[in-house]
């Protein structure tokens, strides 16, 4: 379980509680919320555990000496393809960032099958990890509404026959603003989901729709469709999560209320289902709910990715890593709320795309992009 | 194609019209409209076609020499069943009653699959038409909204995982009516459906709810499922046609406008779509859909169908003939509209279950149940 102590990490960890005789943890890892960690440490007793500083590793050494530390990006890694006991185990992946890129390689090459939340594994590294899951025949799960949502109306479907996919957008914290009210608002009003609770960085991505875009890129990945295929639908009550129209016009549409451990469960418990996780929906209640396009010029966001999907190469990667730098930015109140938009528009720019880059390139480029941007705001 | 000259039949062949590269009709069969029949005979070339009368099959035989003629229920038999050509053929049976049984079961005796339009084959005779898809493994496909619905978002699911089955149920002519001011309606008034261009059985099935109450019937068959696990909801923009309710309260869904043709051809082509089926509908505007629970003492006919089917044996049998014989009543003006519920509930008090009918027995109560109704309404 990587991001252990995030939100995804934690409800996880909560079905996983629920139901000892069918999963262990293994192997646990986070960055720096050592308390957080501590209790879980303590409740599932895994066999090693990561954290972020070396320091921290050596602290809980000593607090708990049946287990083994690793730190870092290296320790993310040992986390993640840790097999002295369990051949068939899974890899959850919620980690935030483009810190989950290596760890789900690494465990692909050891056909570990994947859970996967951390988007930037398929946004900056699709096309290098979908080489490595045919090669080694693994499944990678995607831990994600929209996603398990698709995924859940497309089993076994032909891409063939499906003529669009719809994931659908809640809006995020901005959603009633006009562009204009957009220039002054604060990393405080951002952080106001009004469906989700979720983390700061995906709240943000979620208030520019840069989430949307890179769940547009992802769906690309997971089901083999084009980016043109692929259409993002406003629908405010987050409750239809996901629509795919098949070629003869019929759509199949996929609804739960909003609850992570319906997409977490999913692909857990995959190709089974287990009881009552979700709220029930009452289906006579489900009455007036909206659904509109996206205004492309309120969220520009979602054609830039577009663009910078199909020019393909490393432009996912600089697209991510200048939001990356760009929602921390804002986050910490160096830049303004629309400075977010004309960072990764300005950084897609000032990159030539590398063809096929490896995963040396595409880590590279990304410290590149973000040292830059700190460089220039950051001061 | 059984019942060419209905509704679901001119559907069918239009089609089938569309794609002569992939269809070729072996047989034709319909009852009495020998002027939409000649037509179809012109264009489709049959091999044999069944009529209604032995008068009409002679005189067609007369204008049609190269084609063989049958008639009356064994016409219907021989139609659904003949093979000079086509061994891997499809049976589509789109008769309206119980005459459409045999020729199902006859069909499935000669390995051919179903294409099943006919309510009757599965209302009366489910038990004994299961038993021999398993016995001579031949596929049976629905062909309704409803079912094609809940087909479309379950194929290949364990029924261990669905909690709930929806089918939707617009409410039919009489949806905003109190049942006092139902006491006066006419066929008239009954025959004007709000979403659908139907026959009109199907029409006045539609306004007592029956027809919901015998597609329960056909989904606890089709997809083996408890009746108390399938719900009617009422829907009145008829784009919803079903919903599957999986035991972690995840919902999926399938909509499209209404047009029988998706349906149709879904079970045509299974397991592929033909392109550009039903007319796009715009998710954009899916607003402001409607759905609530129905009301079972406005529409008491659903609680007796439950009773009905749990009892078993010959009691759906009953329950159907009733059915007929009163619509048939109602719709020549011989009882009130009300009266067809009240023809159905006395029917089943009056009949004493037979335990695994066969289908002698069932044809046999049919005639009794509608013989005596006749008897007793059609002076």
């Amino acid at each position: 379980m990587l991001g252990s102590t995030g939100s995804i990490g934690v409800q996880t960890l909560e079905i996983i509680q629920n139901d000892p005789d069918n999963f262990r943890i293994i192997t646990l890892a986070c960055n720096q919320n050592i308390e957080v960690l501590t209790t879980q440490i303590k409740q599932f007793h895994p066999l090693l555990v990561s954290v972020g500083s070396v320091e921290d590793a050596s602290i809980l050494a000593k607090e708990f000496p049946e287990i083994k530390f690793v730190s870092g990006n290296e320790g993310l890694v040992k986390a993640a393809t840790y097999d002295e006991l369990d051949h068939n185990g899974l890899l959850v992946n919620a980690l935030v960032g483009i810190a989950g890129l290596k760890p789900t390689i690494e465990a692909i090459k050891c056909k570990r099958n994947i859970a996967l939340a951390n988007k930037e594994t398929l946004v900056v590294g699709g096309v290098l990890v979908k080489r490595l899951l045919e090669e080694f025949k693994v499944k990678l799960y995607p831990i994600d509404s929209e996603h398990s949502g698709l995924w859940q109306c497309l089993d076994h479907e032909d891409p063939a026959k499906i003529k669009k996919l719809y994931i659908t957008a809640s809006g995020g914290a901005f959603r009633d603003y006009s562009r204009e009210s957009l220039e002054s608002v604060t990393a405080k009003d951002a952080l106001k989901h009004p469906n989700w609770q979720m983390g700061p960085k995906i709240t943000i991505d979620s208030a520019t729709m840069m989430n949307k875009g890179f769940e547009m890129i992802e769906a690309c990945h997971l089901f083999d469709i084009a980016i043109d295929k692929i259409e993002p639908v406003m629908h405010k009550e987050s409750l239809v999560h996901a629509m795919v129209e098949f070629v003869d016009n019929s759509i199949i549409m996929q609804m739960s209320s909003h609850d992570m451990r319906l997409p977490i469960s999913y692909a857990l418990y995959y190709p089974e289902r287990t009881k009552n996780v979700a709220q029930v929906l009452d289906i006579a209640k489900l009455n007036n709910l909206h659904f509109s396009r996206v205004d492309n010029e309120r969220y520009p966001l979602l054609i830039t990715t577009v663009a910078a999907f199909k020019s393909g190469g490393s432009l996912p990667c600089v697209l991510n890593a200048a939001n990356e730098a760009a929602v921390d930015l804002f986050l910490r109140g160096k830049i303004a709320f629309l400075e977010i938009e004309t960072i990764i528009i300005e950084s897609l720019k000032n990159y030539e795309p590398v063809i096929n880059p490896t995963l040396e390139d595409l880590l590279l480029i990304d410290k590149i992009v973000k040292k830059k941007l700190y460089q220039k705001y950051d001061y």
